[in-house]
């Protein structure tokens, strides 16, 4: 049985869609989740949802604003630190948080450590395709970066692909503005002689119109760069689909559509959120730390848990760990 | 009257719609538009059209995936180049293309020059939002910038938005992965500081996601990461048009809603493209060239021409000329 310590305290929706995340994953997939967070908190919540549930109590949380190194130095006791921990003592396999993203990557590394041979951990993000998904790291745990970070996100992100989300030779892109070998800026004209000799599947540059078009299984940027993508890409959808929900909400016959429509819609609504989709990855840590999306309720950590799963049991350490041996 | 110079040849859909868009505005605006491309081609789609009008000859085409430079110097008598020249030799007071955007910059670069005291010319680019519209810059003429461009790209912009969008004291922001000042990679790190002391409405970092919030009327990014949230931002707007067309049209009741609902759906479309929208100033050029859409059709390129000539009768070169001047 996997054993998956989650952060109970951490996200909007926490700690009641946390519960109820772990309890469907604990029915509906062979794993252990192990709730750590405050005692008074999650039994208040757990009286309220009638359950019974263990867990491992941790007397501080980290807010979604705080400065994640300060607050994971200060709150020894957050239920951030106290999961990261479990996986340290071998108590659990990997440990899941929809909480403050810094503070869950500096615990990671104070408590974990980065494996030998990996220059800087890297969090790779998916994005829901039509066909598919794509992964894109790094997605905000490295702002500066050189091409040789570039090109171990790169080997890592090629990796994760292989053998968690079992896609043979993925398809590796360097995302640049334009499609030829000398375009782009500084730092990705570097990086790619490096990702092209590296031993994957390098396709060459991709554009960030071909991200959603599935060009590639796995994109390469720096962490400043995904970051700005993801958050984009989170408000751009929610834009589009207000705007024409507003739209539809207006004349009387699109009242009327909305009638025939409505489950139409809510099918693309569940495509474009993301109940469905996994969590967020820390490629390069000395263990197995996922990160969930900060608005997430029960379905998406059911899928976080789920994917997390996925990597203990394909040894996500162990084969990064190769990669960091090669060098 | 004001006369817009129009590379007729520029543009996936050149050259009958850019014919028409011309029409179109010679007919809605207090503009002449001069029409600038290949002989026999125009006269052939004029032909077709039972159009009369005139036209400036040039006897060569730089197409979209042709090497800028290079083009713009072998080509002399290519038409963006025949179109800038009649800007410099003061027989058109702006010009548009929907063509090659690097040919267009380094043709106004080389033929008009850079506007004394600008260390570099930036494109930018406005996004339409429910509420209004954003100006993004540099979308693409800068990948590697130092923080000295970014304030000049701030100034300009702010100069830009009050002029020609008349926004009174218009909102600058900086593109950043976070709101608080020491966010960020070392670029923008650097750049607030100098945008907090300049003569503009800072209002400090702006993240991705409120960008289509409107929380500023100007944001401001180096080249590289603009063109490819640009870029992003077209794509996805694509992608989940395209997802809920097709989930829409499965089902039979979905049939009967997309009846009701086709007039709100086109509606929402037009929103959604850039029909409406104006195009792309190249600021800092010592005269004032416009960048319209390669995917313009003649609605997009009236409304291109309508925004260049706003910018003509704002004098635009005169504005930006003195912030150059007061280095």
């Amino acid at each position: 049985m996997i054993r998956i310590a989650l952060d109970a305290m951490g996200g909007d929706y926490a700690p009641e869609e946390m519960i109820k995340g772990a309890l469907m994953a604990n029915r509906e997939l062979p794993v252990e989740v192990i709730l750590v967070g405050k005692a008074e908190v999650l039994n208040e919540t757990l009286k309220k949802l009638k359950l019974k549930l263990p867990f491992i109590p941790a007397s501080e949380t980290i807010a979604m604003d705080e400065s994640p190194v300060q607050a994971v130095r200060q709150k020894k006791d957050s239920s951030i630190n106290v999961a990261v921990s479990l996986v340290k003592e071998g108590k659990a396999d990997a440990v899941v948080s929809a909480g403050n993203t810094g503070a869950l990557m500096a615990s990671a590394i104070f408590t974990l450590g980065i494996i030998k041979g990996v220059q800087r951990p890297a969090i790779a993000t998916e994005l829901p395709l039509p066909t598919g998904k794509v992964l894109l790291l790094d997605a905000g745990a490295n702002v500066d970066c050189t091409s040789h970070f570039l090109m171990q996100f790169a080997e890592m992100g090629s990796l994760y692909a292989e053998h968690v989300f079992h896609i043979h030779h993925p398809r590796v892109g360097l995302l640049n503005i334009g499609e030829e070998k000398l375009k782009g800026n500084r730092l990705v004209r570097e990086s790619y002689p490096l990702l092209k000799q590296s031993p994957i599947n390098f396709i060459g540059n991709v554009e960030s119109k071909e991200i959603l078009s599935g060009a590639a299984d796995v994109v390469v940027c720096d962490g400043f760069i995904g970051n700005l993508i993801l958050k984009f890409a989170e408000s751009l959808g929610e834009a589009v689909f207000n705007l024409l929900k507003s739209e539809f909400e207006r004349a009387l016959t699109a009242k009327l559509g909305w009638f025939f429509l409505a489950s139409s819609f809510n099918k693309f609504k569940k495509t474009v959120t993301y109940d469905d989709y996994g969590a967020a990855p820390f490629l390069g840590i000395q263990g197995i730390v996922y990160k969930a999306h900060g608005r997430a309720h029960a379905t998406a950590i059911k899928s976080a848990i789920r994917e997390t799963a996925e990597a203990v049991k394909e040894n996500l350490v162990g084969f990064i760990s190769k990669m960091g041996e090669n060098r």
